[in-house]
C-alpha cells in the first residue's frame, strides 16, 4: 500500500449566531496571527481550515483536518513528501514531517489511514480506550452579565456542567459567575480563560478574591503569562480556585512547548492542564502529567467534525483526561463536515467505534464551504 | 510619504566551496524545517532568502532581507498591510506585523526607509552608537581534525581571533580544540555549538573536562537543551569553560522566546548570551542581559549583506555587544547581494555611517541569484 494522491480543500465555515460574543462585547478571540494580521485582530471562523484526505493506490481514504489559519500553499510541500509512503511502514509516534502547527492534520489523516486498514478504530492505535464517553464542555466567547447567564442555562439545559469563557482584565467575571450560580445553581461550573491577558499575579489575586466567594469556579486556566511559572505556583499558594496552564504544541510559534508541561510540573505550577498538539503527542504530556497525578482536558480550536473526532480517540486512550474538553465545534460553528455528526448526550460524547477515526466526511457539506482545493498526485 | 509598492525578491545563494563542513562530515547544519521536510535535513543555502524592497510614492526605497527558508508567498500578506501606511508614523519598536520570523525583514525595511528619509543611520534610530567597529567572529561546520585546524589557521591568517564550529556528540571536539592551539596558538579562541544535542549535563561534563585543560574555549553555546535552565546552572557550577545559551527570536516555532532572556538570568543559567530577533529585539534582549552584566553577541542564519548590515547597526547601539559576533555571510556565501561589501578589517567591521542601512543592493548580483520575484502595488 502506498500513499498515491493528497487532496487538499481549503473551507470556511463560519460560527452560529449567537454562539461567539455577545453583539456589545465582539471582538477576536485569539492570539494567532493570520495573513499578514496580528494576534486578537481576526475572528477564528473568518480563517480557513484544509480538510486532508490521503488517498492509497488501492483507493483507501484517511481523513485530516488542519488548525485554522493555514493556507492550502502551506501544506502542500509535505502533501508532497508523503506521494509514495507506505503508511503501515510508519512510525505513528513520529512522523517524518516538520514539527509544529502542521503536523497534526496529516497525522490524523495518516492515523485515520491505518485505523481504516488494519480495521480498528483510532484509540486502539494510542494503546486502546479507558472510556466510551468523553466529558465535553460548554463554551463561548466575551458576554454581557445578563447574556453570560442566560448563556449558561441554555447549555445547562443541554445537559452541560461547565461552560468556558473567554475574558481579559476588562470582563466583569465576578458577575458572570454571580449570575450563572443565580440562574444555574452551583452545580453549573464555569473555566475563565484570560489567554493570559490578566498579566499579573495581583490582578489574578484581586478577581479570585471575588470568584472564590461565589463558588462556581472549576479552574483559571492561563491567567498570567505561561512562562511565568513561579507566578503560577504562587496563584495555587494563594488563593483556593484550580489553576490551569494550557500547553498547544500548535502554538510552538507563540512561544508553548512540550517541555512546558514538565517545567510546571517541577515548578509546583498548576492543578490542571488543558493539552493539544495531535494524538501521540498529547498522550505523551497527558501520561507525564499522570505520573504527578494532574488531570487534564484537550484542547481545541473549535474545530470541524473530523479533527474533533480525533480528540475523542485521544480523550479515550488517556488516562488522566478527566476534565470538560474543548469538545464543542459543532456547538459553535454552522457545520462539522460529517454525515453523521458525534453523538452528544447531554455533556458525554460518544468514542465512535469504527476503523479509523470511525467519521464520514459529508462531500456535499464541503463543496458548500470549499475557497479553494488541489490534488497532488505521483 | 505612503508606501505605494513592496517588491519580493526570492534568492537562492551557495555557499562558497569549503566554508561549511569537510567533505567527510558533509550533513545539513540547521533544525530549521523547510519545504516540508524535518529540520536537520536540509542544508542552509539550498533554502531561498527574500530580498524586499519597500518603495514609497517619492521614490524612497527601504532594503530588507528575510530568514532564510521562508518562500515569497508566506511574505506576500504583509507586503500587503504595508501598502498605504506611512513609515514615519509607525512605532518602530513594535510594528503592526504579525510576531515571529516574518517580522525582522520588514522591520530591516522600515528601519532603512526610515534612516534614509531622515538622513541617519540606521544605529541612531536605535538609540546612537556605543562603537565605530564591531568585532566577529570566524565561523564553520562539521570538520575533521586537520582540517579543522587547517580552517582555523586560516581564519587566524586573516586577523580572526575565534572561530565557532557546529558540533554534535559525535564530533572529536577536544582533538580539534587541541590541534587548533597546536596550529594557531592559545590566543585563537573557539566556540563550539552543538545545537543543543549533547543532549545532557554528563555528556556536557564529559567533553568540558578535556576542553577545559586546553584552554581555548571561549563557551559552550546551547550544548544541553535551552529549556533546562537548571542543566545550565549545573554546568556553570561543575566546570570552568563559561555557557552560553542562544535566544533567537526568529526560531519561536522551535520553542524560544524573549522570555528565555529573563528565565536563564533568573536561574543563573548562563555567562553570556547568543541573541538574535530583529534589530529593536535584540536591543532589548541585550539592555536586559546588560541589566545583569551579561555580555552578548549576535547571532545569524549566514545571511546576506542587508540583514548582515541590520546586525553591525544593532551591534553599534548595544553596550554590551562585546563578543564576536556571527556576522560572517560573505565569509561563507558566494555573495552579499551589496554593491559594496561590509568593510572587514581583520575581525572587525566598520558600522556604516551613511542613511538608513548605509548600504546598496547590487541588482546584477540580484538578478543572478533569483528564482522568483513579485511586486505588490496599491
Amino acid at each position: 500500500m502506498k500513499i498515491a494522491a493528497v487532496r487538499l480543500t481549503e473551507v470556511v465555515v463560519p460560527a452560529k449566531p449567537d454562539s461567539v460574543n455577545s453583539p456589545e462585547t465582539d471582538h477576536a478571540l485569539h492570539q494567532l496571527a493570520y495573513n499578514g494580521a496580528r494576534g486578537f485582530s481576526v475572528q477564528f471562523d473568518a480563517m480557513p481550515k484544509v480538510i486532508i484526505e490521503v488517498i492509497t493506490d488501492d483507493g483507501l481514504i484517511g481523513l485530516g483536518e488542519s488548525y485554522r489559519g493555514l493556507p492550502l500553499a502551506s501544506l502542500e510541500p509535505i502533501a508532497r513528501r508523503l506521494i509514495g509512503l507506505d503508511p503501515l511502514a510508519l512510525n505513528l509516534q513520529e512522523l517524518p514531517l516538520p514539527e509544529g502547527r502542521l503536523y497534526d492534520g496529516f497525522e490524523c489523516a495518516l492515523v485515520d489511514l491505518v485505523g481504516k486498514r488494519l480495521g480498528v478504530p483510532a484509540h486502539v492505535l494510542l494503546g486502546g480506550r479507558y472510556r466510551d464517553e468523553v466529558t465535553c464542555g460548554h463554551w463561548t466567547g466575551h458576554r454581557t452579565v445578563a447574556d453570560a447567564a442566560r448563556k449558561a442555562a441554555e447549555g445547562r439545559a443541554r445537559g452541560f456542567s461547565c461552560i468556558k469563557f473567554k475574558c481579559d482584565l476588562d470582563d466583569p467575571v465576578a458577575e458572570w459567575c454571580a449570575a450563572i450560580r443565580d440562574a444555574c445553581g452551583p452545580a453549573m461550573k464555569v473555566i475563565l480563560d484570560p489567554n493570559r491577558r490578566w498579566g499579573t499575579v495581583a490582578n489574578t489575586l484581586e478577581r479570585a478574591r471575588d470568584l472564590a466567594a461565589i463558588g462556581n469556579v472549576l479552574c483559571l486556566e492561563d491567567p498570567i503569562p505561561r512562562w511565568d511559572f513561579d507566578g503560577y505556583r504562587l496563584l495555587r499558594m494563594k488563593q483556593p480556585i484550580p489553576v490551569c496552564m494550557h500547553v498547544s504544541l500548535p502554538y510552538l510559534e507563540m512561544g508553548q512547548m512540550p517541555t512546558d508541561v514538565v517545567q510546571a510540573i517541577r515548578g509546583g505550577a498548576v492543578d490542571m492542564f488543558n493539552l493539544n498538539g495531535g494524538m501521540f503527542a498529547v498522550k505523551r504530556l497527558a501520561d507525564t502529567a499522570r505520573l504527578a497525578d494532574i488531570p487534564m482536558w484537550h484542547g481545541s480550536e473549535i474545530d470541524l467534525g473530523i479533527l474533533e473526532a480525533s480528540y475523542v480517540h485521544a480523550c479515550a486512550a488517556i488516562g488522566n483526561a478527566t476534565l470538560p474538553h474543548d469538545i464543542f465545534g459543532r456547538l459553535v460553528r454552522e457545520h462539522d463536515l460529517l454525515v453523521e455528526p458525534l453523538v452528544f448526550a447531554e455533556n458525554r460524547v460518544r468514542v465512535p467505534t469504527g476503523p479509523g477515526l470511525g467519521v464520514e466526511l459529508d462531500r456535499d457539506a464541503l463543496a458548500r464551504y470549499t475557497s479553494t482545493r488541489q490534488e497532488i498526485a505521483a
